[in-house]
């Protein structure tokens, strides 16, 4: 048994609706929770500034003695998972391409994969790589959403806008035929409405957060020897490299309920 | 005579759009241009972390040794003018906000002017509070536009997406009966024919860059003891925090022609 928390970030606030999953399949497991919001967003920058951050950002965590580090990020999963790994090792590192991955390739009958996020995850082809990995004979379809993220923080998630913003980005993977849609990014289940409005309804759409939650589970029960079984002793925090309050605003839109931050100095 | 470099700089490309108006109005200063691309953007970020930022970005630019600094952003300008000015006494600051009020004042009939921008810009009241400063007979009508940007660099300049989101913002302006606009953002005049296309014709539009240049102009020509008069010997240098292909790859959209710039590593 190993009461210590679970570590959990993402570049910003987009994490917390993977987190929220993971909170609601072991409810029992304390968490600390870091937001890089002071450098926010990962997705438009470079790899070598994208790992740079990682690094950093595990550092912090590390410091807060966690027992394990979820990755809840597509951009850090996907341009720094490679060098994590190399730097961390003896750590777990749980992160949110694999399992995504693996949802497509047991859900899709055609063949036909459709993966979205930001540029620095599509840009990286780590969905395709690891779909391909695990069965090459899907063909991925992959396509940059950039304008998603400012959509949902602007909370335009039910206006024409975004409505015509998924059409204009979505129409290129409908035609290929796609019959799976990965939501490679942790903002997009804010508007998977509107994804969903514009797709023709026998696709079907995966949501991470959901799947990488049932897949910590599957490890904490297969790994019971760092399992908290404390019961409703646990805690969680949050920290964040912008202001508190910044966060808190924003925090309850992605995490359904209102959240009290901690700012967070780094050594940069 | 002092033929040192002018430091200018932003939270990322934005400034660039100011610089080459710079260039064409005083042609044979040299220059070192410093975006910070890799905490960009500011504009969803709290004052402290601005301020933090920005204290960091000028210290950077003295080390280059250069003779005056131009903050070609209005997120930094609205956000730590005020700080900047306590902190770094002796070294001749210009920005956007106040030739930008002051132009306006100069425009406006009817005494009723428009501001949009970032919502760093917007929330500081800062171009309200210059403008009435001016002539406070004037009323100020503010709209935070946070979609502006990534549609700029999504390239999204002149399909229905730009022109609805440009619709939805503006009309609330348009229907207080604004006779002139600030684009408080420096990556806006890239979506300047969108903007003009929802607003009646007689709306005159204000772009900082060739504002900020005008008076940076004047400024040199009053203190001829500091203008560069070497003719033809100038440099021009660029500097950021992502990588440089990074910077390169966009800068062409910003600044109109091929820019190479080095990677800039900052105490942090």
């Amino acid at each position: 048994m190993d009461n210590r928390p679970i570590g959990v970030f993402d570049s910003g606030l987009g994490g917390l609706t993977v987190l929220s999953k993971i909170i609601e399949e072991i409810p029992t497991e304390s968490i600390v929770y870091f937001g890089d919001c002071g450098r926010t967003p990962y997705g438009v920058k470079s790899k070598e500034t994208i790992v740079k951050f990682t690094f950093q950002d595990i550092k912090f965590l590390l410091n807060q003695d966690i027992k394990m580090v979820v990755i809840a990020c597509n951009t850090v999963s996907s341009n720094s998972l490679h060098e994590v790994k190399k730097e961390f090792k003896g750590i777990h590192i749980v992160e949110v391409i694999e399992p995504g991955a693996l949802s497509a390739v047991n859900e899709t009958v055609n063949k036909k994969v459709g993966v979205i996020g930001t540029s620095g995850t599509i840009n990286s082809n780590v969905y395709e790589n690891a779909i391909k990995k695990l069965d090459d004979s899907i063909t991925v379809y992959s396509k940059a959403c950039p304008l998603f993220v400012p959509l949902v923080e602007e909370g335009w998630w039910d206006n024409d806008i975004a409505l015509r913003t998924a059409e204009e980005y979505l129409l290129p993977l409908k035609e290929k035929g796609i019959d799976t849609l990965v939501l490679g990014c942790t903002h997009y289940p804010l508007i998977i409405n509107e994804i969903k409005a514009v797709l023709p309804s026998h696709i079907k759409v995966i949501n991470q957060g959901t799947i990488v939650a049932e897949s910590l589970d599957n490890y904490l029960k297969r790994h019971n020897e760092i399992e908290n079984q404390l019961g409703k002793n646990y805690n969680r925090s949050f920290y964040t490299t912008d202001t508190s309050e910044m966060f808190n605003d924003m925090a309850e839109l992605f995490y359904g309920e209102s959240i009290f931050s901690e700012h967070a100095e780094m050594e940069m």
